[in-house]
């Protein structure tokens, strides 16, 4: 099958869904871990089953380059390959090439993308058929179409030519996707532009995609642009299909994306500033580098049920990460994705019963306001 | 309590004991993993479980460098700071003094070691008391006594003073050692001189020490001088008591030394090898940075029960380690780690049913005969 997605409830603007899938039936609001090379990183998959982990993300970029989609393909698919046991979606390389292509040859022609290879220098061309026919081998249960995401801020004229690049882009993949337990979702684009998102969601969903998707939305530190993109990208899309917010994951964004209808969120920060020595908690985002830590025998957050928590405290892990012991990472990957997933959790409870303005407000008072 | 050594069968030279600890019993002979800064690399505490690990290994010279003995006392000793329910033996800090102050100042006393902290150049010194001091603090259940680990070769004059040296120091870490439940070993040094060995034997022997250990037996490429090195130390051991080889883990050198009377076994090697690619397989060890197995979709070793063979395949740990993903360097050490334990595990087997020799003389051969 395809994915099928159904509205169960809502409270105001925000949704309550179930995603039907080839693994298994998600609730939504949800946070998906990223697994960029086929590995949510340093971490396995019993490890974001006891999270409450739902779809996982690996990147089609990453591993077209490495291992190559046709030895994935030998080992029968993603799912087998990395031994993920529950959906996965995976990306069109399309951000990565851009991201990762930055200060070297790239070339966006009507074709595709030529740019040179992150890893070894290669000229490569990424095109929105290539991207699929990838996707189709990697065997993931959904699968995203090829957009351009440009950087911000562009002029009204480049993103009006890219945005119906994207579109043109979007037909071309949707021609040539050829796997019957595969789904597409569709890629909503514009930048800041309200007429530009109208367009490009109307468009887009004239396609008929499984779902759709709202890019090109983490733009630095204005929020209030942000916010206003989703409600500019989402206002046409229809309710029956399931609308997942790329590269987003601050708590305080994910409330506010879910006030405004978005269902699906994936981001890296969690296992990201993980590496880097940082936990969410309820009272903020707290840092184990800093020395007021090495002494605290409390777990990361006294509210979470992760395995860190249950088991381990602020002054070991401080201890590991000072120490640059790989564990330390893992185990503040552990919470950090416990903490988003979770929070989704509690979003949905709240839209169950009507009362998720209430619960937004107190969460965010709590995380901005008191200290760690 | 200490620890209690019984000597349950034997099987010419090669024993079967048991080990009473304030963490359960455990036979020997036994392989013990490495947890230097108090986290054996990569691995959370259940995993070691589940690979059917005993004894832990902490390093005194690490973890007083930092967090600091006290932090780790403030948190309640060793086991409740880094969460391992099971006993944790402490070593000296005697080698590491010598091994990574090797291009430093460092200075030999009677008193003990003046060296400079590899982390921060600091002016340290490190003494037989102290060395206990620390070990008492952390409260593991076995502590090592403060020895010499002298660089091989050496003259025998500098060898005669080093052991005479290792044996007062040995005396004046046992004066000062206070903690009841916590043991104390001696060790054997010496070098490749027989007489030398007796002497450090019999001399620490007369200290009446809970266990012994044989140290400086690794020693290059040479493998009869580390077995000479085993047979002379060792000769003059009670029965009564464990013997420890410290620094060993190569399947070939621990049936050796388990033919030659040793008990209990450390080493970092498969937790280091695993981070650079390789794994312990029945056929000799495997470097997964090989092309070859780039499409094997088999697991490490198919005769392995560990989680990672159970779940994973040549061809995914190839590209996790190929693509610098921790999960790789993650997956090798729990293999590793258990294919050594499962090696001691046969081992008891071996010498209950009086077949020690038969067992060992096949699984060298197909270790070092077939290809993996």
């Amino acid at each position: 099958m395809k994915i099928e997605y159904k509205l169960k409830d809502h409270d105001n603007k925000a949704r309550l869904g179930l995603l039907k899938t080839n693994y298994g039936e998600y609730e939504t609001p949800m946070f998906m871990p990223v697994g960029t090379k086929a590995t949510v990183k340093s971490l396995t998959p019993e490890e974001l089953y006891e999270a409450h982990s739902g779809i996982c993300l690996a990147n089609t970029y990453h591993l077209w380059l490495r291992p190559g989609e046709d030895v994935i393909k030998h080992a029968g698919g993603l799912h087998r390959f990395m031994n993920y046991k529950r959906p996965i979606l995976t990306d069109s390389g399309g951000f990565q090439v851009f991201s990762l292509a930055k200060n070297k040859k790239r070339d966006i022609t009507e074709e595709g993308v030529h740019f040179k290879s992150h890893l070894d220098g290669t000229n490569l061309l990424l095109t929105p058929e290539k991207s699929i026919e990838i996707q189709n081998k990697l065997d993931s249960d959904i699968a995203m179409s090829f957009d351009e995401c440009p950087p911000y801020p562009v002029s009204y004229e480049y993103m009006k030519k890219s945005v119906e690049r994207t579109i043109r882009w979007a037909k071309r993949g949707k021609a040539v996707h050829n796997n019957e337990n595969q789904a597409l979702f569709g890629i909503v684009q514009g930048g800041e532009f309200t007429d530009l998102r109208e367009y490009s969601c109307k468009e887009t969903v004239k396609l008929d995609f499984d779902g759709y998707s709202i890019g090109g939305t983490s733009v630095g530190e204005n929020k209030d642009v942000m916010y206003k993109m989703i409600e500019d990208g989402i206002r046409y899309l229809p309710t029956d299909k399931v609308r997942y917010l790329m590269g987003v994951g601050e708590p305080i964004d994910i409330l506010e994306a879910v006030e405004r209808g978005i269902d699906i969120f994936d981001c890296v920060l969690p296992t990201r500033i993980a590496r880097h020595g940082q936990a969410f908690t309820r009272n903020g985002k707290i840092n184990l580098n800093n020395a007021k830590f090495k002494e605290d025998f409390t777990p990361l957050d006294k509210e979470c049920d992760c395995y860190t928590c249950r088991n381990f405290t602020r002054g070991y892990i401080r201890h590991l990460i000072t120490s640059d012991e790989m564990l330390g990472g893992r185990l503040l990957s552990i919470h950090n994705i416990r903490f988003l997933i979770k929070l989704t959790e509690e979003i949905r409870e709240a839209i169950k019963n009507k009362e998720f303005k209430n619960y937004k407000k107190e969460f965010i008072e709590k995380y901005t306001k008191e200290k760690a």
